[in-house]
């Protein structure tokens, strides 16, 4: 099967945990379970919970014990990218196609949307925990070594960084600073969360935690490429972004030809990571192709 | 000792540990870590941490153990001010006397740091699960727990309504909703927390988990007081904000003698939610004499 059939089984299955993890719309307060289900089914590739669920089925785990965790990845990523287009931060109006939470909802329950996700995320580690953590010692500290990729020193500070580059003296170590926080802590986590709540060895964790590294990479480096020749219509979001809010890209540092190189650079990394894995990985090294290739 | 003074040791101790988990205000990207910092230290009563480390005492438990759950409830209380009070929400220029994350930090950066108190926060109970969990079923549970009372259906639920309940019709029954999850939620996990994280029984839990959600209302009457009748250089912060904004409160729906009465009536509540807790239980005992008479 191709890796966008696969993605799409994955993402069915996700899709429908999701259903069932985020309160009902009509639950009270229902505008703000209307407001995090509007962000939340907004169309994404659910990506990082496919990679949880499949760094799982790489160690040879059932991928079922990893769905919660998996969602949690999905909420707290869409946490992030609401709090990120919210008018005080990159003030973007539209996000996937569709108009931004804040557009919609207004600034105050957009604030509080992000909240909701993110701590609903965190609700969903622990359930992990408390039903598979006292199996082995890593699965015990999956909400911490979450938090930590959330936290000031991941996701987070990325953003400050992010939100502070703009407009700012070329710095290559920041610019690494910041997609190795912004995108790579995330997909780091997620892929490790994968390997541990399969039941993967120490050794598999080291693999597949150096696998998401340069993953993340290739993620972030493509997304700069598209910001800058993507298809508005195809993405989902107006192009040109970060060049007009001059952020510090891997393209406006080095150029369209030497990011693309660094991208397959950073591919070709990752996949040597995953040697001595066997069929079982195949979605992951697709995965990397498809990233490496993608228009989306 | 009488509690002011064994607040105020809690307190210390309580300081103490939230400067070591919080990164330094060094600690690169800085800017967020010192913000951090800011609204962490600014002067707060730390009646949430006390509570879970008194209700650990209560049980016979070791407060040390119950260090890191009773910081996460600080750092989730000051999330939660940081966001209520910027200008998308209530819009407040002062807090404990001093100007508010945003108007120092400015907007972004406020909503960052909340961000970042919440992931801590959670990432200090996901420690104590890694710790402790494993040695009963409920300390297995306690991140969900917490995320349950800061969900939707808890702190961030409150929120949406108290938001949403300015220049609306009194009604009691909203009232009652906004107060158990804006203010109750929070107060009632730390107190579950450290009960836990202390080995209480079932029946422990039962009874502290009542005392909690009296102590709670408790709290957010006397809060709801002191908005009409308190002085502003006591509280730090300005008063009569509820009314200016049309807020749905004890006073404004029930007057200022019902709802001292009322207070005084779950204060009876939360006492007797007691009986059969030795001296060990006397600090809770102190404490919901001295919310009920509370001026600041």
């Amino acid at each position: 099967m191709n890796f966008l059939d696969r993605l799409a089984e994955k993402r069915y299955l996700v899709d429908a945990a999701l259903d069932r993890y985020l309160p009902g719309a009509d639950v009270h307060p229902a505008v703000i379970h209307e407001a995090m289900r509007y962000s939340v089914f907004a169309g994404g590739k659910r990506l990082r919970p496919a990679m949880t669920l499949a760094a799982c089925e790489a160690v040879g785990g059932d991928p079922g014990k990893a769905m919660a965790a998996a969602c949690a990845f999905e909420l707290i990523h869409t946490y992030s990218l609401v709090h990120d287009d919210l008018p005080a931060m990159d003030d973007d109006d539209l996000r996937r196609g569709r108009p931004t939470s804040h557009k919609v909802y207004g600034e105050a329950l957009a604030i509080l949307v992000g909240d909701a996700l993110l701590t609903l995320g965190f609700g969903l580690l622990g359930r992990s925990v408390r039903e598979h953590g006292c199996r082995d010692g890593n699965a015990l500290g999956l909400v911490e070594d979450v938090a930590e990729a959330c936290s000031t020193m991941g996701l987070i500070g990325g953003q400050v960084m992010d939100i502070q580059s703009t407009d700012r003296q070329a710095d290559p170590a920041e610019l690494e600073y910041i997609h190795r926080t912004k995108t790579g802590a995330l997909f780091r986590a997620a892929v490790r969360a994968g390997c541990i709540l399969g039941g993967g060895s120490g050794q598999q964790l080291k693999q597949l935690t150096a696998f998401a590294e340069h993953f993340g990479l290739v993620f972030q480096i493509t997304d700069d490429i598209l910001d800058v020749v993507g298809d508005e219509k195809v993405i989902g979001k107006p192009v040109g972004s970060d060049t007009r809010n001059r952020k510090l890209t891997y393209v406006s540092l080095f150029g369209l030809d030497e990011a693309r190189a660094r991208a397959r650079r950073e591919a070709e990394l990752a996949l040597s990571a995953l040697q001595g894995f066997d069929t079982k990985a195949d979605f992951l090294r697709q995965a990397v192709q498809f990233v490496l290739t993608r228009e989306f």
